[in-house]
C-alpha cells in the first residue's frame, strides 16, 4: 500500500459481500486492512478460511470490537441487517467513517424501517444523516459522508435502470414496473434448504410478489427522482447462476418522441461505471461479472402490438460488486478523494 | 401397445421436441410408431442416435416422403418452421391427420405469418382449418379436428395465464405485461454460439425486446379471449437450465373487488393439466420438469407501493412438453377420444 | 393399482431418495401406497409438500408406527442411517418385507459397520439374512428375500463395472482404482452449506480421499467376485450437476488378449437394465437421467502411453434411479414375481 | 502503461484464450498492447465484439501480418493449433519474441506432433530452440527464450501434480494414471453441438479415454522429470462448468515411509503460483477461479483397503489461466525480468 494509505477495518466478512470485499479491498492502492472481525472465527488466521487471500491479508479474525475498531479511519459493514445500526454510534464519535453494506441505514424513516426488518431501529438520529451510496445520484454527498448507507443490489440496478426516465419526467410514475431476477448469492451465505444446488439448480421462480425488502428501498430513491412516489410493482426472481442482477423495467412514456437513446447516454455521461449500450442491445449478465460496471439498454417495443408509448430499460450488475462490495469501494473513494476507479479498474468481468 | 392404437408418424425427430415427443409416445398405450423420419440419419437405426429408445423403438429412421407416411393415420412434425406446410396438404388429401409443432399453422393470416417468418406460407387455404391446439381452450375443435396446430411453449404459458382475466374482461386489455423466461433448449438443438455452455451458462440475458415470433402469436390468441387486440409487451429471457418457462404477467384490474383465486380455479377447475396453486405461491420451474402441467398463482401485490388495481400472474410450464410434446399428445388424446391424460400421467415432475 | 397389487408403506419419505421412490411407485402397476411417514410432517397431505403428486397420492404423511405399518406387505426404507435397523425387527416379526435404502443392512459384518456409521448395529442378527439388492448378482436371492439391503450409489456403479473382470479372473485384484464421480443430490436433501449453490455450482471437488463409507461396500462386493479382497482405491467428486454418477474405473489385465467387449457383452446378456456400449464410447450421465438403466463401455487406452495391459471401464448411472430407488423397484419385482422392468420402463430417460 | 513497458501483439483473441489473455494484459503494469489481430474482425474495434475492454483497449483489431506485428517485442499467439508455426520464424527472425499458447512449439519430436495434430509441422528445426513455459521445471530456460511453447491446460496440472513424485523417484512410474476433469472452455468457443448448454450441462462424460493430444506432452516432461518414459493412462471428462481443472493422480510409492506432504512442500517451496495445502485437503476448482494458482494436496487412503502403498495427489487450475493466458503472462515476466507475479497478483479467486 502506498503512504497515503488509510487503516480499513471490515466488521463481518464471511458472507459473500464480506468475502467480496476483501477480494476488492486487498487490490486497493490506498487501503492498509487493519482488522477483519469474526464472531465465530476470532483468533484464526483469515486466510484459513479464504484461502485465496493467503499471502495478501496476513491478518487473523478479529472479534468484533467498537474500541478496538475505532483505530480504523473507515469501518465497513458487511454484517446481517440490524447488526450495524449497534455499532455505528460509537465508531462515529470516535471519529471512524462508516461504509454499511446493510440495510440499517437506507431507508430515512425508521417506522418504515421498523415494518420492514422487523424490529425498533437502534439509532434513528442517524437516519437523516447517512448518505445513499448511489454515487450516479448522490455523488457529492457521498464526498463529504461520515456515514454510508451502501445501496442495495436491486435498488441499484433498478434505480440506475429508472433515475433518466423520472429526472427528465417523460414516463408516467403510475405505471412502472421492474422484473428482477438476481443470481443465488443474492441470498448470502447461509445453509438454506432453498438456496441448496439440488432446489435452486435447474430451477427458476419468483418470490416475494407480494412485497420485498428492497421495494420501500427502491421507492424513496425513485420519489425523491420523481418529485412524488411513483406507483411500482416489483416482483424479484431466483436464477440458477451463482452472480449477476438483470432488471427488466417496463415504463410508459408521456412524451412518445423523446430520444431515450440520448436521454440515458446524456444522463450517464461521464460516469465511469455505467455504459449505456448500443440501440437494440440486451447487455447479459456476465457482461459484468467480476466488475463494478452497470449496463443499460432501451428500448421501444414493436408499437403493433404494445402501442406507441411503451419503453422497455434492461439493466446488468455484478449483485455482489455493483450491487456490493464495488459500489462500497467506489463510495470509499469519493470520500478519501482517490480516483473514483481506483481498485476497482483492475477487475475486468471474467468472460467466461 | 393395444388392439386400439393407431399408426403415427414423426416427421424430423432429431430436435429436442422431437427427442421429447418419441420419449412420451413409446408410453403413449394406444400408438405405434410405424415412422421416424430424418433425412440425415436415414437408414440408421434410431436407436443408434437415441440411445435411450432402445428396446422400445425399433425402428430405422426414414427419409421424409408424403407418399410413405401415408400409411400413417397420425403424423406429427415437429420439423423447423416453413417445413410442415409443405408436405401437410398431400397427406390430408391421402386422410391422415397432421399435428404440427412447428409454427406453419399457428397464424390464421398469411400475410402475418410472412411478415414473421420471412416467406411466402405454402398453403394459406389451411390456415383457417387449423385448429390452434390449445385444449384449454379450443378441446372441442380439436376433437373434431384434421389439422392441428400445437401452440409455441411462450405462448401457451401466456396465454394459460391470461386467459381468465381476458375471458372475465376483468383486466385492461390495453396495459398487458408479459416478461417470460425460458431455459435454453427453447432455442433448439443446433450449434449454436450463443447457446454454448460457456455463453448460457452462468449468465442472464433478455433478447428479442423489439419482438418475437411469438408475440403475434399470443396476441391472436388473446384477441379472442378479449373480444379485440389488446397491448401486450412481450420480453423473453434466457434462463440457464435446460427446461422449463416461467411467464411473469402484470396487469391493471378494472374491477378491484374480483375474487382472483376464485376466478382462476373456476376458469380452470376440471382441467388435468393446469393447476392454480394456493394463493400466495411462487410456482417453480422445476415442479413440471418432464410433465405435462401448467402451474399457476395469482398474486395481488403490495398495494402501497403498487397501487391497489395491480395483478400479477405467475405460470411456468415444461418448454418441451406442456410447450410442445406433451400437449401434442394431450391433443392427440382429444382427437382419437381417449382419456386426455393417456401417456401423460405416467410422468410425474422429475424432482430434483 | 391392478387387483393384484400389494400394500406397501415408504417410511421417510422427504427426501431425495423417498421422493424418487414415490414418483416411481405412483406408476407402478402392481402397487397400493398405503402409508407414507414423516414425523415432521405427520397429519399433512402428501401432496401439500409434494405437489408433483397431487391426484396420484391422496394421502397424508403419518407418524412412522412399526404396528401401524404392518398392514403393509412390503416396507420401504428411504430414511437416514442407521434408522431402519430400529423397525426392522418388528417389521419381519409381523409378517412385512423390507427393502431399506439406507445402509443399514449393507454390511455383514456389525463391527465394520459400527466403525464406518459411529454407532452399534441394533440388530446384527439380520445381518446374514438381509440380501445386498444388486439384482445383476443376486438375482435368485433377492426373489426369496425377507430383507432386502439396497445397495449404495456409488457401489451400484463400481460394481457393475468391476464385476466382470473379477468374474473372469482376467484382472489383477490388488491393482483397481475406482475414480467416481456424483451429481449433488447423492448428498441429500439437507440444508449444507457445502452443498449449496453458490458453493457446489460452478465448481468440481474431491472429498473423502483418505475414505468413504461406500468403501467397504464396495469392497465386500468384490471380495464375493473375486474370491479374496482386492486393494481398491476409490475417491468420490462432487459434480455440479444434480443427478448422476460416473465411474471410470481403472484396472490392469492379467491377459492382454482378452476381449473385453465380449467378456461384458456376455456378462450382462439379457440384462434388462445394463447396457454395454459399443467399443470406444463414452456414456453420459444424461443418458440415464431419471431412467434405471446402468450403461458401461470397456477402454483399452493407447498402448505406446499406457503400456499393453490397461483397462479402462466406464459406467454411469442415475444415482437417486439405478443407485437407489429404481433398484429398490427391481428388487420388488423380483420379491413378488413380476416382470422385473414393471415401473421402470415407463420411465425412458430425460434428455435433454 | 510505465515506460518501461513493452509493445506486444495478440494474434487470434476471440476465443477464450485470447479473451482472458486481454483481460489480464490490460492490467499489467508494463505491457502496451499494440495490435491485437483477427482476420473475421480486421477494423472493428475491439471493444465493440469484447466491450468488457471498453475503455481499457482503444484499438480495432488488425488482420494478422508478420510484418506489421514486427513492430511488436513481443507476439502472443492464441490462434487454433497449426497456425502460429506458420508465422513464428518471421517474427523471430524480425526480432520479436514469440509466446505460443497452442500446441505447435510442445513437442519436441516434429514426428510426433504430425501423429497427434495431422498434419506436417512446417517449421521442425525450431522445436529444439522452443523453451517448454511451465516456469516451475524451465524458470531460467524461460528467461532467456526467444520462442516459449506453453503448457497446455491438462499437462499443466498434471506435471505439477506428478513432478515431485518423480523428480524424487518416489513413485513407480510404470504405474500412473490422471483422471482429469475439465470445465467446458477448455474446448474452445465453437459453435460444437456437444458443447452446446443442454448436451453438456447436468451432464457428465469421459472423452478420448483411447488417447489425447495432451498425453504425448504430458509424457514428455515426465520422461524428463523420471528420467525414462512412465507409463500413463490419462482420461480427460468435462464438467458441467466454465472454468476449472482437477487432476486426480494415482501412483504407488517406491518408498511407503516417504514424508509426501514435506516432498510437495519443499518442491514448492517460494513458488508463487503453486500452493501445497494442508495434508488432508481437497482443493476446489473455485478456489483458483480467475486466478493463476495451482493447488495441490497429497493423500495417502486408507490402507486397509489401498494397501500400505497408494498415494493420490489432487491438483487445481483454471484451465485458462494457469492453464492458458496467466501462464502466458508469468513466461513474459520471466522473459523480461519483470517480478514474476507482475500483472496477475491483482486477480484474486473470484468465490464465490
Amino acid at each position: 500500500m502506498s503512504q497515503h494509505s488509510i487503516r480499513v477495518g471490515v466488521v463481518g466478512a464471511n458472507g459473500y459481500t464480506g468475502i467480496e470485499l476483501l477480494r476488492l479491498l486487498v487490490n486497493h492502492p490506498h487501503v492498509d486492512i487493519r482488522q477483519v472481525t469474526s464472531r465465530a472465527e476470532a483468533g484464526q488466521p483469515v486466510s484459513a478460511s479464504l484461502p485465496q487471500l493467503a499471502g495478501r491479508l496476513d491478518l487473523a479474525f478479529s472479534a468484533p470490537d467498537a474500541a478496538a475498531l475505532a483505530e480504523c479511519e473507515l469501518v465497513f459493514f458487511t454484517t446481517p441487517n440490524a447488526t450495524a445500526m449497534h455499532m455505528t454510534p460509537a465508531l462515529l464519535e470516535a471519529g471512524c467513517r462508516v461504509i454499511d453494506l446493510s440495510a440499517d441505514f437506507r431507508l430515512h424513516d425508521a417506522a418504515v424501517w421498523s415494518d420492514w426488518y422487523g424490529e425498533a431501529h437502534a439509532c434513528p438520529e442517524l437516519l437523516g444523516e447517512a448518505v445513499y451510496g448511489l454515487p450516479e445520484l448522490n455523488r457529492e454527498a457521498v464526498r463529504q459522508a461520515r456515514l454510508v448507507a451502501n445501496p442495495g443490489c436491486y435498488p441499484t440496478a433498478v434505480s440506475l435502470a429508472l433515475l433518466p426516465l423520472l429526472e427528465a419526467a417523460v414516463a408516467d410514475p403510475a405505471r412502472l414496473i421492474a422484473d428482477a431476477k438476481s443470481g443465488v448469492s443474492g441470498a448470502g451465505r447461509k445453509a438454506n434448504l432453498g438456496t441448496q444446488f439440488c432446489e435452486a439448480g435447474e430451477n427458476f421462480k419468483a418470490y416475494g410478489a407480494a412485497g420485498h425488502r428492497h421495494l420501500p428501498e427502491i421507492v424513496q430513491t425513485l420519489t425523491a427522482a420523481a418529485g412524488s412516489q411513483p406507483v411500482l410493482t416489483f416482483v424479484p426472481h431466483l436464477v440458477p447462476m451463482i452472480r449477476g442482477i438483470h432488471a427488466t423495467i417496463y415504463a410508459e412514456l408521456n412524451d412518445t418522441t423523446v430520444d431515450l437513446q440520448a436521454l440515458y447516454e446524456r444522463r450517464y455521461a461521464g460516469e465511469p461505471f455505467v455504459s449505456v449500450e448500443a440501440a437494440g442491445s440486451h447487455p447479459e449478465t456476465r457482461m459484468v461479472r467480476g466488475s463494478n460496471h452497470c449496463r443499460l439498454a432501451v428500448h421501444r417495443p414493436d408499437a403493433a402490438y404494445s402501442g406507441a408509448s411503451r419503453a422497455v430499460v434492461l439493466a446488468v450488475i455484478d449483485n455482489l460488486v455493483k450491487g456490493a462490495a464495488g459500489q462500497a469501494l467506489q463510495n470509499m473513494n469519493l470520500m478519501y478523494g482517490w480516483p473514483e476507479t481506483a481498485g476497482l479498474d483492475n477487475q475486468v468481468a471474467l468472460i467466461p
